[in-house]
């Protein structure tokens, strides 16, 4: 299935960048939807769109691993590496749906940072796992981890933040339920990032 | 303890059948839970029971596995396999308790719908663990477990109309609390089932 | 990091021991909080101060578990081990955390019952990871890993009747939201301790 967009030749590294390209369209997308306050029928068209190329580029990454006998590193790592990119774009694809079926139809600013702190999370996710293709990298791949493991501190603290001042003024019990789980998942994204990171040092180190 | 209903004489694909058995009853006592409209003593005490018998059955599992050399497929998955198998039960377990603590005393028809379809995916699992004993078998297996994903989907979109019908419909913030966290729950025995159901892809793929 | 306080020789069993000594020491930080009805600047200072340690600790593990060729039993139990024992005092951390984003100002007793249980059974743990040091304590071991399975158990029905009483006598519905997101991260703390007898376990009964 995924052979209708991906090239016949491919190896583990372009799959991977291809993954982390998909989740920096993804956090584009829902920074777009945070900002307009609510999904409409075309931004949730496009994360599905987005959310089955990555289903579709994890399972070329088994596939392949079943066919190849020596792996750029360790099968186990590929294969978790792989499955937890693509975890990143499942859960911004479970936030879109929660704010659809919670019938969300207001920007909250709160979100929208939330969704920023999100992009530049990916965005360091896709230079780190770029940078893996060359072991001359090696010293900024870490760093881009580092930059990952920071951004969840951030993420944290966001979220502390932003629950504090909602059971601070808000009133309504059911909005209070809607955006204490929507804050949750937009933090759950960046620590899966800092899982994603997780997975790459540990590679870095084995490779040293 | 499993020694008091097991008979001494057993195979892995005998257990593999005994916990799919249990959660076919599991089921069958959640639809009769969700009609009924609460959770009365006797109902509670019969899943109790089926909850025993599976911890027994897996514990079963684990005790064959260090005594046996040889088995019909890899250890890790047979582990994985029979804790996979616990978990639909265990899961099915915490929506009765969930809705006694609830103190839940009306029918709703939501959950009827919820434990029908569980019933139809536990019944699906139990059919493809069946088919494991021979491998002519393969390909019927193969699609018990495409329909047990099917259906996963299915419980996807019912939790997602659940949750939007009760966000547009019910007013009284508590019970807002109690059904999102039911209707969640109910849509997690059916993810499980799917995790069973590719743990049971995999063992056909390294056997094919 | 680490080698600020942990002196320079050391083996697995005195890191187990010391990730002990701190799930112990932040129990104690637990109840005193719930105690007092409240998380002051002190207490989250000093709850951080022990979640550092604790990762530190982990760091250690991990980093010596790379330099070591013989390990006193499995690598990957001595990884479990040192992860879970690490998870105990982060969902301490959690719930302290908590408490003070959800403002909460009042003691509790049934918080206060849950820290009382929560300071048994991480006390269980310590003993048990401290019996682990020599074969002859293997039954005490043993002893202290069923102590703790039965504390969580204690701790599902404390957690059952909590949620009973918090749905039937409160009528805020965001004190509702509070409490219930409360009692269920200390239960999770005893799942945790649960889960770190299971790993001990295993151990003993791979040495048997």
């Amino acid at each position: 299935m995924f052979r209708r967009f991906l090239p016949t030749e491919f190896n583990f590294f372009d799959l991977f960048e291809r993954m982390g390209v998909l989740a920096v369209e993804a956090a584009a997308c829902l920074r777009k939807i945070a900002e307009d306050g609510g999904v409409d029928e075309n931004a949730l068209s496009r994360m599905r769109q987005i959310e089955h190329k990555a289903d579709d580029t994890t399972h070329a990454v088994i596939e392949q691993l079943n066919k190849t006998f020596i792996t750029p590193f360790d099968r186990e790592d590929i294969h978790r590496l792989a499955s937890e990119m693509d975890d990143i774009i499942d859960m911004m694809t479970t936030i879109t749906n929660r704010l659809r079926v919670y019938q969300i139809s207001e920007a909250n600013p709160m979100l929208v940072s939330f969704a920023k702190l999100i992009e530049e999370s990916v965005h360091a996710v896709l230079c780190a796992v770029r940078g893996m293709r060359e072991r001359k990298h090696a010293r900024s791949v870490s760093d881009f981890c580092v930059e990952v493991n920071r951004l969840e501190n951030v993420g944290d603290e966001m979220r502390d933040s932003a629950l504090a001042e909602l059971f601070r003024r808000e009133k309504d019990p059911i909005a209070v339920i809607k955006w204490k789980d929507i804050y949750q998942d937009a933090e759950t994204v960046l620590d899966i990032c800092e899982d994603v990171a997780h997975v790459i040092d540990t590679i870095l180190v084995k490779q040293a």
